[in-house]
C-alpha cells in the first residue's frame, strides 16, 4: 500500500473575504485529526503554520501528551499524538517525505468546492491500495487553500456532498469522511 | 423518509474510570455536529446536559449566530446552528419530537464498542430512506453512553473501524463518518 500523509495548512488560505491570510492553530483539530490519523492508518500528519509561536504551542500540547501528565493520563491520546509533525509550511513536510520514503509524495488537495477534472475517492482509494510513491492530502483552514496550493497539486479530490447544496463542514468533519471513504469505500 | 434527529449526551454517561459523570458542553461539539446536521439533513440536533448552566452558556452562543454579530459575520454558521434544541435530559428531547411528529422516535444509541445484534449502517440507511417513525440518533460524550441508556434504546449502530485494533475517534469525528454513511452509503 502507498504511505498516506495528511497536512492542514495554516497558511496560505483565504479568509472570507478572499484575502490570503495565516489562521491560527485550532487546539481540537490537532487532537481530533491525530486520532482519525491512528485510526484510518496514516503514516503521519503535518501541522503546518508559519508562525513560530503557534508551532511551540502544538509542541507543547504534544509534550504533554507524550511524556506529561496526559501520557498517563489517556494512552490512546499519546499514541495519535505521536503522528503529529510540525512544519512551517507545505516545503517542509515534502522534504520530510521525501528523506523517509525516498520519493517525492504525490500532492492532493482538498476543496469543499467541485470542479473540472475532480479526482474521485473511489480512484484515489485504488492509488492508495496499490504499490506506489506516497500521498499527501492537504487540507486548508479558514475559507480553504489558496490559489497557490491548488495550482501545484497533482489532484484535487472530489469535494464531499450532503443532501442538499449545503456544505460548510468543519476541516475536522471533512478529514474525518474522507479518511473513512478512503479506507472504507462510501 | 423518516425524520432524522441527533442528540448528544452529557449525562449519563462514563469517565475513564467507569463512573457515571455529566461531562462539560464543548463549544466546537456544539458547532460542527451542527454544521454536518445541516449538510446531511439532519432535522434537529439537541444539546442534552442536566446543568443549567451549560445550557445557557449553549443559547448565548446560539444568540450570537442567530441575532448577534455572527448572524452577519458567517450566514452559514447561522444556518447550522439554527438547528441546535437545548434539551436537559434525552427525555426531555424525546418528548419534543413527539410533540413535533406525532409519532415516538426509535432510539438508536452509537458506540465505539462491537457487541451483538448491532444495527448495520446500512440497514438503518434502508430505514431512513422509507417512511416511518423519526429516528433519534443518540451519541455520548466522555468514556460513552452509560448502561441506563444502552439499556432502553431500541438498536445500536455497529461501531466504525479503522484499518486496525486502534478505535478512539472524537465523537465530532465518529457522528461525520455516521452521517455520511447514512446518507451517501459506504
Amino acid at each position: 500500500m502507498a504511505d498516506l500523509y495528511l497536512a492542514l495548512l495554516h497558511h496560505p488560505v483565504y479568509d472570507k473575504t478572499g484575502a490570503v491570510v495565516t489562521t491560527a492553530v485550532t487546539n481540537l483539530d490537532v487532537h481530533d485529526i491525530a486520532r482519525m490519523a491512528r485510526t484510518f492508518g496514516v503514516r503521519a500528519y503535518y501541522v503546518c503554520t508559519p508562525v513560530d509561536t503557534l508551532r511551540r504551542l502544538v509542541a507543547r500540547i504534544m509534550r504533554h501528551w507524550e511524556r506529561g501528565p496526559g501520557a498517563t493520563y489517556n494512552t490512546t491520546r499519546r499514541d495519535a499524538l505521536a503522528l503529529v509533525r510540525l512544519a512551517p509550511e507545505l516545503d517542509a513536510a515534502i522534504a520530510e517525505i521525501e528523506d523517509e520514503t525516498g520519493h517525492l509524495p504525490r500532492l492532493i488537495a482538498t476543496s469543499a468546492r467541485g470542479g473540472p477534472d475532480r479526482l474521485s475517492f473511489d480512484a484515489l482509494r485504488a492509488r492508495l491500495d496499490a504499490p506506489g510513491p506516497p500521498v499527501l492530502l492537504v487540507f486548508g483552514t479558514g475559507w480553504g487553500l489558496a490559489r497557490e496550493v491548488m495550482d501545484r497539486v497533482d489532484d484535487v479530490l472530489e469535494p464531499i456532498s450532503g443532501v442538499g447544496p449545503y456544505n460548510h463542514l468543519s476541516v475536522r468533519a471533512a478529514a474525518a469522511i474522507m479518511l473513512d471513504r478512503l479506507r472504507n469505500g462510501r
